[in-house]
C-alpha cells in the first residue's frame, strides 16, 4: 500500500470476468483508510458488472530498459462507498476519474495482496 | 494493433482467472503477425495457468494529468508459439521478459479487440 500510495501516475488496472471472459481497464486511484478506491462513469455497464465481484487490481512501476521494477496485485471484492463523510475525504485526496464525469466512488475491499520486486 | 505496436515501453497487462480470482500481470509484448506476443518463465504457475484460458491483454497510454490517451483490449485466448522459423522471427523483434529467463514464447489469439480514446 506504500508503494501505490506512492506510484507516479496513480493509474492501476482493474480485471474482473464480464461475460466469460476477463476484462482489464486502467483506472486512476488512490489509496483512503488503507484500500485502493477510484471512481467511476455512472453509465460504466463495466464498472456495474464489477461490483459485487472478485476482481483484481494491479499496480506496477516497470523500467523495461533496466528490467527492473515492482507490481501489486490485490484481490478481493469491488462495493460502492456511499457514506458522506468518507466521500468528502475521498474528495480532498485528489481523486480524478480517467476518463469524463463521475458518480461513483469504489472501494477495493482486499481479500488478498501479493507483489514481486525485480531488480 | 497500430497504438500497441507504437507503444513506447510496449508493457501491457494480462488478465486470467485463477482458482476463482482474476489475476492480472504486467507482461512485455511486442506486436508479430497482427498478434500479441510474449514470453514467459518455465516456472511460472501463472503462465501455466493462462495457457487455454480465455484471457485479456489490456495495453494503454494514459496521461493523468492531461486525462488524455487511449486504452485497448484484447480478449481471447492464450497459446504457445513452437514453430522453430517463428520463434526466431520473434527473436529478431526485440522481445524480453520482463523478469528472469524465459522459456515460452505465448501468442493471444484475439477473439475481440476494443479501444476507447480520452480526448
Amino acid at each position: 500500500m506504500t508503494l501505490l500510495a506512492g506510484h507516479p501516475t496513480k493509474v492501476g488496472r482493474l480485471a474482473f470476468v464480464d461475460q466469460d471472459y476477463p476484462i482489464v481497464l486502467p483506472v486512476n486511484f488512490r489509496v483512503h483508510r488503507g484500500s485502493v478506491v477510484f471512481r467511476s462513469d455512472t453509465g460504466s455497464k463495466y464498472m456495474a458488472a464489477a461490483m459485487g465481484q472478485k476482481v483484481a487490481f494491479e499496480v506496477d512501476d516497470v523500467d523495461e530498459a533496466w528490467q527492473e521494477g515492482w507490481s501489486v496485485l490485490i484481490q478481493g471484492m469491488c462495493h460502492e462507498i456511499t457514506d458522506p463523510h468518507q466521500l468528502k475525504l475521498i474528495d480532498g485526496i485528489g481523486l480524478n476519474a480517467w476518463a469524463g464525469a463521475n458518480m461513483h466512488t469504489l472501494e477495493i475491499l482486499h481479500h488478498r495482496i501479493t507483489g514481486r520486486r525485480i531488480v
